[in-house]
């Protein structure tokens, strides 16, 4: 057995083929690539069993994911997640089986840390020495986080408005970091010059194939901690979509190996009213999405304005029969506080999100009785300090608590 | 098999006997009660074997812990954190094998999560509905969270001081928050008032018996990482004390039934020079710490004057040739920089000063060659955002970063 069986990049919109074995990055019609794999290899050499006794992270996985040598692999322990049930917040919603993906539990406290995982052990593969990317802000902590761990070079451009908080994380890191006064689409394109005109990777969302590879580990481990049965829903906070198509992938995958069979799951991707791209795109049945102008929401991490991957995040809600849905700042504020006071959980605005979209699909009826719905909470809640205000009561030294 | 081969409850120091089917807090004697198994009966009817296939978190382990009845089991996944290899940290320190226990990975960021989980679930399976409690911010956090899910009141006192996040956790959580204009001996003040006037269930550290069983599960996972193997050194950063407290008592369980034998790890408690009680008790061969006047540092997690447990610390050290080692907050800093430009983790103050005493040993020459050193990363670095303080260029739309 191998321990990938890697077979070529692909791309969805034209068709055309490139090896795995030197660096890429958009096919040349402009399209993001996709990595195969020997599926049919897979599916008589691999088996469910083989995981039994592996570390509870996402190289589990290894044999479907694209790092060759298992020497490159560079690791914080990411991956295998809980997937947490949630019995009171689901009577509350009216969901029979509601349960939460938590990627707060991963390093640097957001989902990112799997693609990161996974992309920055593939840039080392592939010899990377330097590298650079425009974020919303986690995903720029974790990839210079993984890159300094793997001793690769990193430049990251993040708008002033990102969570502070990874500002730290990536100067810690040690890598080169720039904010800019504007959208991460502005600082898309200070990236894009410098990779031009340094020479960098650009690991850009999408215009490097292998983050998906990461986020996808999201698809199997849910199907695998629910015994290797698909859900009936899954919802998911969506800005560049990456874990969406992902997820979608995995599926896919899984489904050609024969380790799961049946219909996919119904894919929801969730947007904010103040930057819902995709949803206009899915009610107005388009392929495509176009530019949101002044987009704004204070789930700053699905503020992107225009996905490069727009048309497969599209493609996976049109084939499964799911919906994009948006929602407002102040539903997502009400949902997280509800969601610490019945569950204990404290998630990112993103993830409360997806859940207030979980909410109205169940109330509208969309989500049905009886169904298995999971929802993604891509990040934890302690990375946005300004989302929770609080006023408790000072105490002196020899007062107390209750009138004497 | 039951669930739980839970015994009864053992005063360590006077000797006394406890049943641990109705509420307890501390011995008549004053000190704290610790929680005893069957291990006769474990050692029979348990292997490790039986471990495979269960799920990565701390109730893998429940046969030897206290929640009877699974029902009353309150998780959010809690356990199974990452023990990773720091090699290019390791190399720098002239440490054969580094590795750290990175308890940033559990909900709340931080291990608290793991007293409070066994903690709460024993709280609510004796009928507790309501709990209090002082706190450093992170064990309030995690108290108030897993109260939530649980449907446990809580009342939370905490310093002003304390980390600012740790009072949103709170908060949100639902739970009443007090902060005290002092430290968190002047919060038990205002605790135990509270406690006594409304006859609450006290949860202040070490005075339920029930903490150090969720703490204990870090040592478990250590040996069953290792390949149930013991690591020759552990460090770990002492305030309270209750998680070396609590690895010592899992290794000596662990041993009893024959999972692991030879030589325990030396225990390494780590303080701040600012507040180092139990440093100088271990200097003066003292079986107790002093109350240490005027503490302070950066690592607001190991700022605990006087410990309710010092001697059940201290006796660890002891027994296992270990050391009590000071370090100051300027070495904190600089160590929590160097994890990240060369490992790429962003750790906490009271992490990085286990590592930069885990640098002192190996440079005095304690720590020998070959010797597996493990050091335990007690919380996300992400908590403290003031930690770190970041100047990045500020571009404007249509700048670059190369002058061209």
């Amino acid at each position: 057995m191998s321990y990938s069986y890697l077979s070529h990049l692909e791309c969805p919109q034209c068709g055309e083929n490139y090896g795995a074995d030197s660096i890429q990055q958009l096919c040349v019609c402009g399209s993001p690539l996709l990595v195969r794999y020997k599926l049919d290899n897979l599916k008589e050499e691999w088996s469910r069993e083989a995981l039994l006794g592996r570390k509870p992270d996402l190289w589990r996985y290894h044999e479907l994911l694209p790092v060759l040598d298992s020497n490159n692999v560079v690791t914080l322990g990411e991956g295998m997640t809980p997937l947490l049930e949630l019995p009171r917040l689901g009577a509350d919603y009216g969901i029979t089986t509601l349960l939460m993906k938590d990627e707060s539990l991963v390093p640097s406290g957001s989902f990112k840390a799997r693609g990161a995982a996974v992309g920055v052990s593939k840039a080392k593969e592939l010899g990377v020495e330097k590298l650079a990317m425009p974020t919303n802000g986690n995903a720029g902590a974790a990839w210079a986080l993984y890159s300094a761990r793997a001793g690769i070079e990193a430049t990251i451009v993040m708008p002033q408005d990102a969570p502070k908080i990874t500002r730290s994380e990536v100067a810690l890191a040690g890598a080169k970091l720039y904010l800019v006064n504007g959208l991460i689409s502005d600082a898309g394109k200070i990236v894009a010059q410098e990779v031009a005109d340094q020479r960098l990777y650009d690991a850009s969302t999408l215009k490097e194939p292998y983050r998906i590879e990461g986020k996808k580990t999201m698809g199997i481990e849910i199907v695998e901690q629910l015994g290797w049965k698909m859900p009936d829903v899954i919802l998911y906070p969506t800005g560049g979509g990456v874990g969406l198509i992902g997820i979608y992938k995995a599926l896919q995958e899984l489904q050609e190996i024969g380790w799961v069979e049946g219909k996919l799951p119904r894919l929801v991707a969730v947007q904010a009213e103040g930057c819902a791209p995709i949803v206009k795109a899915w009610q107005e049945k388009a392929e495509r999405s176009e530019f949101w102008p002044d987009s704004t929401t204070v789930a700053f991490g699905i503020n992107v304005p225009k996905a490069l991957g727009d048309f497969l995040v599209l493609k996976a809600i049109y084939e499964t029969d799911g919906v994009a849905i948006a929602v407002s700042d102040d539903e997502m504020s009400l949902e997280q506080a509800q969601i610490a006071r019945l569950e204990g959980s404290f998630i990112c605005p993103e993830g409360a999100a997806a859940f207030a979209a979980a909410r109205k699909l169940a109330h509208q009826g969309w989500i049905k009785e009886g169904e298995t719905v999971v929802v993604l909470n891509t990040g934890a809640g302690i990375k946005y300090p300004d989302t929770v205000q609080v006023s408790p009561p000072l105490l002196e030294i020899g007062e107390f608590i209750t009138k004497r």
